[in-house]
């Protein structure tokens, strides 16, 4: 038997209100890991094709992996999965926090929601005692305010709870599911949430969570802890810090990326602001960076509202990327945005578009209700926040939609600069000024997230020659990293560990913090195979919905036509061929077909994944 | 009782060969004309919403207008009209020769034609004996050899043919059907013919078309045939002639539009090659004008080769716009087209794309199937037409789907270089050296039809800043010719007689035309109401379907974002701006609203449209 897992499911169907408890076979532990992996193989098996995000078949998978509730570094991570209603596809989302060690230890590597209710709910999981309990109060709760009324209501604040905000109750597209002060923030899960009328779900455990090697892995946490104390800007300025060097490098989006340095960086950076702002600092469970800084506004017309971060990916969208270097502005729209349940960086993306498309006068007055949006105007941000989340007006509610489908709508030719990669708004790492990252969104699960593939942990370090002018050696990185990543999201570990535990392809570290947890020690060969089995049954997932197309994995045309015209890295683009060629490379490394991406029959045989054969036959 | 018409109508049902003759309501008639009017009436009493192009569903019609069979200069035309899977939108495709004389000689005002077949089927209209007949044996024949075979199968030359070719029966999505040596080009109506496997209909008729007044009739027959033998170039060189005039200035589409000056555009155009060339010239119905040139090959490879034209548009689509100057191999490419039953604009379209796509390196040679594929390659355009006809090999396959969806499937940002408006293949008439064409084909039904709107009838003739750098009173314009052109499709008359009857608004002449045919004496106010009645009715069946956003109207990338980099009309390109601005007061001039393009209601009612109000409300 593995240790480290409760190697049980809770299945929630909310039409019916039943709770069911099912055994995970041990296999599945050992083919998938746990976290995504095991997400995965659970929707595969749940999901079946071209079933509607907003619809009662669409799953909602919270889960954990081997590693939640120990002591390992890093472990206080969870997913969410689901048909995400933004890009129409499978979907995981990465939050931190203490509520997946408290799932744990009531005894469940993950809950699977399914069905729809008539009237909001509350799931209550208290150990063995499973509750769908009557939400109807609750409903048009912000999301802080409804955490608070649940823990007061269950009478224990060791509930740890996940909800939605109106956001997620008006199916906006781009919401966040939150927890604590942590987002699950990418690809509008929350929207299926409040399709379903799950507000929230609160989690209390009291079992130890058993591992293996208890001995090597106290061993293993006070090694860690004691250098990660001593990370090099983390502990200090958390995420902040790293928008002065990605404006250094010439990779900060900026007015909707239409150059790449901003001229206000240095005034919203965490080198400028936690000294002056900070009232706080947080760490997830088992945590000792402590990366989440709390900071408040000190004066003027917002002075007292404090908000999580504002991390870098916040500053960036509602930052740099809608031109706002007015500091105060940002937090206040950061706060809403946690408030709300809204993706930061899908927000600040459709707003961002949304002043591009005034600038150039494809947007009309009436059209914005009436709102002067222009680059740089911190009013305009905080109002729009709050239009986004509650669907107001014309604009509100075609943003809310993300900003693929308003480009849709929009049309004159906006689809030009809706910055996303399938459906998912650009996160805030350049795929011109880092050009592996072109490759690295493209073949992405989610697409425009900058936790798939991950090359800037290497490139960054890179001359601009490197980086942003040379395709060498990129597919290979992307391969190799986007490997390490399923490794990582499938324990459900940092990232912020990836400097301890390795940065390119899964390591020895990797395989012995599953031996010391788990009892079982694939070698780092078995674990790179294991790692290749979930991202080719992940593609898999996208292949049967028809996604096999070189188009389905378009970059941005801005990235492809437009160079950067300024600062370090002026003249990058990612030319249409060069995307070619890394694609095909990557497609090559991986065993699929060239031109489609699809899994090769053998590839999928060598991994055990001949069950999903059917799905990738082309005539 | 009204002239001119038969008053009824054909309506064959396929998968059960059954045969129904419908008398048509005279209200239908005054209402909508005939031709494009009363096709689109029809159209939307028989073809719900959403039915799939290719499906037992979608009908296909046959029809003429009031003028067919008559002496009225310029009445041999006639219209397919049908649910195109190439746009999937209603489309019409207008074409020339006898056919619609003949059906009307027979007694019908139009055929109507639904269900599908097993097996391939021919369709004789013989006066009123009307036969479904086994065509096995002339499933896979060409056009030319297809006609032939009819007309002796059924002993006489009289009987007027359509058909359609190998790419019909391949369901290519970009073909057309052919009468004679005419194409109905555009739309792709043939693969719906292939789908329903009509190989072709055969009409004879024998009844005189009798009129309200023939003395008036024949007058009028006599002072425009005698006006019309003049035409500045149509009578010597035929459409051919116009490559120089639009190369002059500057808005040849060259290269697939990445200039618009041709060097090579004396060496194909009318001037050059009639002189030389020229077999024969050919009139259609009631014409002395007599536009068609059949031009042979005299001498190398192809020698003994002749075409129909190749006309102006072919001339473009398969010459500059594929940067071929090789008169011969444009020949053979032409007639190939008209044999397998091609659109020679959209295979002209679709092959420049390819040749962009090699150019830029995001198709690789084993995409290419082996075949060199690169700008100005006569043999390639041969090969390529064939393969496109037949959907053989990868590449021929795909771009047999068309520009958009073939782009869809290479990726790379390759639509930005996709040049088509709403999925049709954009015709020869440049959107950016004529701005007004922008908006133009942005608001056609059809897309890139340059029989949309037409403004270059009135803009070649102005001074480059106001046809190329100038928005003032484009939206006028357009909704004037936009108007007339419903008058002249719903008459089905031919268009080199605007010259004669009017280029801008709905004239006096059309109204006498219809007065001499019908006897009912329409005010020029009663028709311009009409033709906004057509007009509007069209646009129902557009937003019916949902195509209700600017976005649907999206003009290639390239034009909003490009400009034309040298020649005449330097500069020129349709900011994203100028188009917004252009679409809202086209729509508000319409009774549109000016978000959605959606007719308003009181529009709806004060045109007698009251039926058709439930698909434009909107929330």
């Amino acid at each position: 038997m593995l240790h480290g897992y409760s190697s049980r499911i809770l299945k929630v169907n909310l039409t019916t209100c039943s709770v069911v408890r099912e055994e995970l076979p041990e296999q599945y532990l050992k083919d998938y890991i746990g976290g995504l992996g095991l997400g995965a193989r659970l929707y595969y098996d749940l999901v079946p094709p071209y079933v509607e995000p907003l619809s009662p078949e669409n799953a909602v998978l919270l889960m954990t992996g081997p590693i939640q509730g120990t002591l390992i570094p890093g472990s206080g991570r969870g997913l969410f999965i689901s048909k995400s209603p933004l890009t129409n596809r499978f979907f995981s989302s990465n939050f931190g926090g203490y509520l997946t060690r408290e799932l744990k230890r009531a005894g469940y590597d993950g809950i699977v929601i399914t069905g729809k209710s008539d009237k909001p709910l509350l799931l209550v999981v208290d150990d063995d005692n499973v509750e769908i309990r009557d939400a109807s109060k609750l409903w048009g709760m912000n999301t802080y305010e409804v955490q608070n009324e649940i823990k007061e209501m269950l009478g224990d604040k060791r509930f740890q709870v996940a909800c939605i905000g109106p956001a997620g109750e008006n199916l906006v597209r781009i919401t966040a599911i939150i927890h604590d002060i942590h987002a699950a923030g990418r690809g509008g899960i929350a929207a299926v949430l409040g399709y379903k009328k799950l507000k929230a779900i609160a989690v209390r455990g009291s079992k130890e969570v058993e591992v293996a090697y208890p001995d090597e892995v106290l061993e293993f946490f006070k090694e860690i802890s004691k250098k990660a104390r001593n990370h090099p800007f983390l502990v200090k300025y958390g995420t902040p810090a790293v928008m002065e060097t990605v404006n250094k490098l010439g990779g900060l989006g900026t007015r909707n990326w239409q150059t790449e340095v901003f001229e206000g960086a240095s005034k919203i950076s965490g080198q400028t602001t936690i000294p002056k702002y900070k009232v706080k600092d947080l760490a997830c469970s088992s945590c000792s960076i402590g990366c989440v800084k709390v900071q408040e506004v000190r004066e003027g017309k917002y002075a007292g509202i404090w908000a999580k971060g504002p991390e870098y990916e916040t500053l960036y969208a509602l930052g740099s990327l809608t031109g706002v270097d007015d500091f105060p502005s940002i937090v206040v729209a950061a706060r809403n945005c946690d408030e709300l349940g809204l993706d930061t960086i899908s927000t600040g993306v459709v707003i961002a578009f949304a002043m591009e498309a005034c600038e150039r006068g494809i947007l009309t007055k009436e059209e914005c209700d009436g709102l002067e949006i222009n680059f740089g105007n911190g009013n305009t941000l905080v109002e729009l926040v709050r239009r986004v989340g509650y669907r107001k007006g014309w604009l509100g509610n075609l943003l809310a939609e993300g900003v693929d489908r308003a480009a849709k709508v929009i049309g004159c030719g906006s689809q030009f600069f809706a910055m996303h990669f399938k459906g998912l708004e650009l996160a805030g790492h350049s795929p011109r000024a880092v050009k592996a990252w072109t490759l690295g969104y493209s073949v992405g699960w989610r697409g425009g997230s900058h936790h798939d593939a991950r090359p800037h942990d290497i490139e960054y370090a890179n001359p601009v020659e490197v980086r942003a002018f040379s395709i060498e050696g990129k597919p290979e990185l992307i391969r190799d990293t986007t490997l390490r990543v399923m490794v990582e999201e499938s324990l459900i570990s940092c990232r912020f560990y990836g400097g301890y535990y390795g940065v390119r392809l899964p390591t020895e570290v990797h395989s012995k913090i599953i031996k010391m947890v788990t009892g079982w020690e694939p070698t780092v060969n078995e674990l790179t195979i294991t790692a290749e089995r979930i991202r080719n049954l992940i593609r898999v997932l996208e292949v049967r919905e028809g996604f096999d197309s070189v188009a389905d994995s378009n970059p941005p045309l801005r990235v492809l036509y437009e160079p950067i015209p300024e600062g370090p890295s002026r003249g990058a683009r990612t030319d249409p061929r060069e995307f070619k060629l890394m694609l095909r490379s990557f497609y090559e490394l991986m065993g699929w077909d060239v031109r489609t991406g699809v899994p090769k029959e053998e590839k999928l045989r060598e991994l055990g994944l001949d069950f999903a054969i059917g799905y990738c036959r082309r005539v």
